[in-house]
């Protein structure tokens, strides 16, 4: 039988480790098991890599621990925008949405902008009438209220500071992701992010930009990101792995470590990734202290950690 | 003295023969002129590659003859919606608008976004009240609005068509951009667009792109891109070239057919892309039947042209 896998991450970021209570750690461990075993189980009963990607972001998006979804940060008109992305290796499809509110699960729209818009991005007001179109439920700023985000934005906001989640003084991070490779050796990305605290100005990050954020491609891997977005689009990170894999023969765990531990500290970027390839093999790699994330293989290897070691 | 040179497109397309009168031809011709003159005449002053850049585009979006700023076509809301990209091969600076309208000039936006707003990409209302604060002027939408543009979206507009506006039922086309290299040795990208005509949802195209519409690095390429989005987002086509010469030691024209005539035509992509380098080299490559181009270099060659030969 061909081996499948799935990674996800849950955000990376310099994590202080006094900030962590054993109980806190425990709550994180235990949504990115949650994560993992539902995507691998989809996995494990021949449902696609499409299908197994979607379904754990869908987990990580409704806690309230990770910035996607319910969880997501407040901008700075106290409101929440959210983005997201997924991409299919087989023939490079692609789609996303930008800076949309009050739909549970950004995923599950990008996975419908792909499939039937005809288009890879739609962004604000028109990609929420796309999802009435769809016939989605739009969900009341209330399911996305959380105490300790809203007092993390009042903390902030009436001052120019933007918070990407995963600076010093937050212990939360942000974005959510996941990779998968199914039997048939079909590979999928899938990204998810609530954004940055107090955001002004229409802000798109990395997360829902093909190539930037997000990418998948069968021939070479599929990549999901976490960082601070604006190195990651001028990297064009996700896509940068797949060209060292295609280009230089890099294994993918050299071409995650070199994209992310030479060239995007070069820019000045911070943060990290997972990757996976058509093999199954999977590959992570950060340069910040931390990232939320773990693994599931068809070998009967599993891991859900934090901190570097 | 080194060299210094700059190229412009204003959109790629199968452009019909017979739809082109001599008169016609000849206007497209003498705008491009216009911007091929102001740009060079920048870098003949020592002026930056940046500078020249921003300098054709706005040329070309104050032209009614090509679809980015005055010119933009009609959204399926019968507003106008632009997207622009700016970025410099020195540092790998970026700045990009989307979805915004009522600016006459998106390209002198995106710059400010690279400049003065810490991000790369803002977008729609939010990218607005940033141009706001940076005291830019707002026009009425009667100065986008042109009579060829709206009889085009008036037979369509109640169609679920959308037209990126270089099909077969169109003369005009979908994209204007500028690369250029200064007499330091420093080169930029600039991509300006208005979208398609009836587009809805808020769809974002590649031009506001980094890595795909738009793109710029110093140790090897700045391209822009004109074409059908979706498929240059998914190739990740501008980032595609510079890739090819860093890895593979592609010449520029190299890279540039190689992505556009295999690559991006293997993905089902159409359209074409202008490219520059640090040693003032410029490369051209399209699937169409014809672009809106042209060059002009401190060797004393010039040139502006529509199709192929």
């Amino acid at each position: 039988m061909k081996n499948f896998s799935i990674a996800i991450h849950g955000g990376a970021g310099t994590l202080i480790r006094g900030m962590m209570t054993p109980e806190k750690e425990q709550s994180y461990l235990s949504t990115l098991n949650e994560a993992l075993n539902l995507g691998y189980k989809i996995l494990e009963q021949k449902g696609t890599a499409t299908d197994a990607v979607i379904a754990a972001v869908c987990v990580l998006e409704d806690s309230p621990l990770f910035n996607a979804g319910k969880g997501s940060v407040f901008t700075s008109a106290g409101t929440h925008e959210m983005d997201a992305a997924i991409m299919e290796g087989k023939q490079r499809e692609a789609g996303a949405v930008a800076m949309i509110s009050g739909i549970k699960n950004p995923i599950l729209l990008a996975n419908d902008v792909m499939k039937h818009s005809g288009h890879v991005l739609l962004a604000g007001e028109g990609a929420l009438s796309f999802a009435k179109l769809r016939n989605y439920e739009f969900l009341p700023p209330s399911y996305f209220h959380d105490a300790f985000r809203y007092e993390q934005w009042l903390q902030i906001k009436d001052t120019d500071l933007t918070q990407l989640d995963h600076t010093k003084r937050d212990h939360k991070f942000g974005t959510v992701g996941a990779v998968a490779c199914d039997m048939e050796g079909n590979i999928a990305a899938a990204t998810s992010t609530g954004g940055m605290t107090n955001k002004k100005f229409g802000r798109i990050g990395d997360s829902p930009l093909i190539g930037s954020g997000t990418y998948a491609n069968n021939q070479t891997c599929a990549v999901s990101c976490t960082g601070s977005g604006e190195f990651f689009i001028r990297g064009a990170v996700a896509y940068d792995v797949s060209c060292l894999i295609e280009h230089k023969n890099y294994t993918l765990q050299q071409a995650c470590d070199e994209v992310i531990k030479n060239r995007l500290m070069a820019l000045g970027g911070d943060g990290g990734l997972i990757a996976i390839n058509a093999q199954a093999e999977i590959a992570m790699s950060f340069n910040t202290e931390g990232m939320y994330r773990g693994f599931k293989h068809s070998d009967g290897s599993a891991r859900a950690v934090i901190y570097e070691d």
